[in-house]
């Protein structure tokens, strides 16, 4: 059985101006009739000779393709007989032609039950911040990052041992990076840990997703601070967490609320030293608290301290972690508040009863994170840059905090920004009929960020409020976002 | 209540040549104390100049540490009255004092059912190769890396434009990125993809991580290779899979040994171009009935092209995904064999059904990958160094293969090199009455890495052999290695 060189030519279709080569078009053309069943398993292709001449392309074009097609198992070339399409393929029933839209979609794949519980319950998320504007959240001030010394050490890094910074890296993350952050732990957090207790990951979102799949079976209860942080709260959704909204007043996370909802819970997930959104300090009458709730249900503790180490009044704010006795913290932190989110880079410090358990899955089933910003980050703190930029950026924003309370001042009654003792965002109070979602509609209108405090709820509450992040502009930008609201306000009296 | 000075006193130690402050050691010193029950709750501190006086340090040091643990709430300072240990420990049952060793540790926490099963499954994994010697597997040539352009583009993209590079980046990864790996998959692999399809991860590990998240209860059943990919194996018992052992001959996965065992698989994972460890590549017609079998059990496949890029033939090798009409296979493609490991940048390439499912994970329950090395590489593909590389190494790859071979006749029965078609490692056939175990420990203690054929076996099987990595050291090298094993051989005869 012979093809009629005439099926070929009009299926393919060759554009000498395309990117591709000739030979890579005919290739593809090809494949797509033999896959598309346009020639039959068995039909032997006209002589390349010929092809070539009806296509108006040299032999040798033709070959390379026909070449590539019988390496790829498409076609086969019989000594003496000339090339056929693959008789292998008469198993194979011709589907629609590649490339083309199905005339019927193919029907989604099944997902597992956790995945397909996740994707519903999911809190909506956009991409990340990453536009310095007023008031972004999350978005640490990148206009004054010490990107000189940054290049610097990446220069010098790139002259390096290549067997030290391109191989695998350290299972657990570099030595030289935990033993950074166990000083710098020991130093402003209060925390005494050993270096083999941290584990380097992506992102504290990876760490909450490895707690989550180490701890976690399918609907096992997590006390979860409402309002509380959205991603932490996906990274469990998406693990098979039943998440238990807690309530959440000046002290912290409500331990008596949680007892009340699920007394057997396996997993709380909490953030002491800024809860986020609302700001405040747990107190250590609470922290106490949830540390024999955790005892006595045999529970552990997630303390999320994403950006402890800005706080705004003279003393560091505590860490749970730096009180708990009997193993039942574990610490997350992240670069990406202290230095910059496009890092991923943060760290879990695990108790020593799950040290063995953490080396076991780092060490099997994972294959760590980038060296070269680890390296990066870890002689960054040895040289004192990082605490030298800590130190920096507290006092940043300090004075950004400072100056929008200041503007905001005017807003009064419509929008009251309340306290802030650390990090980067504060929330603000709205006055009596402002409507959460219109201002922060209005707002997004006139290219201003305001998060409302709904979007960090498991569960409605009561209150009402906005999100404004203060640490990535500028004063001027924080005064000019401010006359925005001002604007708002007229319209809203 | 007043403290004794001498409770203090007895209990901490000051270390003047300590690394830490004064102060600092103070500040752990007390909260120790507190902590573990040494002064109670309601307590008095001694003046703040006694204390000093008496552990001979200045009052500031002391007020230092006593401000810090009353910052911490574990002092209470009463205007007028002085400082006492915060009422609030009431409530905390003394523990033994942090920092000494527990008389008796605190049980373990209890861990999911899935991690606890998968820590007793694991392959065991040492850390990751890194160091370049005779016959390392899974490193690429560092010493052939082009460093110099590598450093340059670097130092570039920290010049550029501060939003674009240090805040949160694309949730799917740099769109530019996406683009380029199209642009390579299509005029190497053969693959006709959108961008929209790809998904940049930190390396092939997390893909098989997230693809088994996404696509698998635990307890589901997955065709594995038996021998196969040790982390691939790993990842999906992280996951709760259970795997299937099937049989791999020439051809490669034997489709019936796998229908035989499990007929209900939810997913197969196979390395078609490559067979990992044997280096066989996959018959059309096994391809073909893999596709049909997924088709009829409606499961997925996963295809692992760890180093489809390093063909030794005159025509690349065929990937499963370029005749996957049906949307069944998910392509996942690494760098660390292209590039190089220590990058952690990989991604995976869905089909059109999973592609919305993939944006939602993607965007709700993870936070990316770092921004620099996927601009990096971008950048490197689209000024074309990547495909000059992935040329120049191809033939390096092929030259260090054939000087292995050379070297390695004299091993001739003792050791035999099969032929090898792509990559940079080959198995080895041992002779008769060799064994595995010893010579793999022989040659390990003469610094020569060897990988027991047994390593990559979910179930034991018949043959034996060693897999010898050929890509990491020069020729010199490799002949070296094999003086060394020719030595073991006369040890052996």
């Amino acid at each position: 059985m012979k093809t009629r060189a005439g099926a070929i030519l009009s299926a393919i279709r060759l554009d000498r101006d395309a990117d591709r080569s000739l030979s890579v078009q005919l290739y593809m053309g090809l494949r797509d009739l033999i896959l598309s069943g346009g020639v039959k398993p068995g039909e032997r292709l006209p002589a390349s000779r010929t092809l070539g001449a009806e296509l108006g392309i040299s032999r040798t074009t033709v070959i390379d393709a026909v070449d590539r097609l019988v390496a790829e198992g498409l076609l086969e070339s019989r000594v003496g007989a000339g090339t056929f399409v693959s008789d292998a393929l008469a198993q194979h029933a011709p589907v629609a032609a590649l490339r083309k839209p199905r005339a019927a979609p193919v029907s989604p794949p099944r997902l597992s039950a956790t995945t397909d519980h996740a994707l519903k319950a999911f809190a909506r998320r956009d991409r990340l911040p990453h536009t310095p504007k007023a008031f972004v959240t999350a978005l640490p001030a990148l206009d004054a990052f010490p990107m000189t010394h940054w290049a610097r050490l990446y220069a010098r890094h790139w002259r390096r041992n290549r067997d030290m910074i391109m191989g695998y890296g350290e299972p657990f993350g570099l030595e030289r990076l935990r033993r950074a952050i166990a000083a710098h732990l020991q130093a402003s957090r209060g925390i005494t840990c050993d270096p083999a207790q941290i584990f380097i990951v992506g992102g504290a979102q990876q760490a909450f997703s490895l707690i989550a799949r180490t701890l976690l079976d399918p609907g096992d209860a997590v006390w979860f601070e409402n309002p509380g942080a959205i991603g932490a709260r996906n990274a469990l959704i998406a693990q098979g967490a039943r998440l238990v909204a807690v309530d959440v007043d000046r002290d912290g996370l409500v331990v008596a609320d949680g007892l009340a909802k699920a007394p057997d819970m396996r997993l709380a997930f909490v953030t002491p030293s800024h809860q986020q959104p609302l700001g405040h300090v747990m107190s250590l009458a609470r922290r106490l608290e949830l540390l024999k709730a955790a005892d006595a249900a045999g529970a552990l503790i997630v303390e999320d301290d994403y950006d402890g180490d800005f706080h705004h009044g003279s003393q560091p704010q505590p860490t749970l972690k730096s009180i708990d006795t009997n193993g039942r913290v574990i610490y997350v932190g992240t670069f990406s508040k202290s230095l910059y989110p496009a890092l991923r880079l943060g760290f879990l410090l695990a108790p020593d009863g799950l040290v063995e358990t953490f080396r076991d899955v780092f060490t099997c089933a994972l294959s760590g994170v980038p060296t070269a910003p680890q390296a990066i980050v870890a002689e960054f703190m040895d040289e004192g840059l990082f605490a030298t930029h800590i130190r920096q950026m507290r006092r940043l924003y300090k004075e950004r905090y400072e100056g929008l309370v200041h503007h905001a001042a005017r807003l009064s009654g419509f929008l009251d920004v309340e306290p802030a003792t650390s990090g980067f965002h504060a929330l603000a109070r709205l006055g009596a009929g402002v409507d959460e979602h219109a201002l922060v509609e209005a707002a997004r209108a006139r290219d201003v960020v305001l998060v409302p405090l709904s979007r960090y709820c498991l569960e409605p509450i009561a209150r009402t409020g906005v999100v404004l992040g203060y640490g990535a502009v500028a004063d001027k930008q924080i005064a000019a976002g401010v006359d925005i609201l001002a604007g708002l306000t007229q319209q809203a009296a």
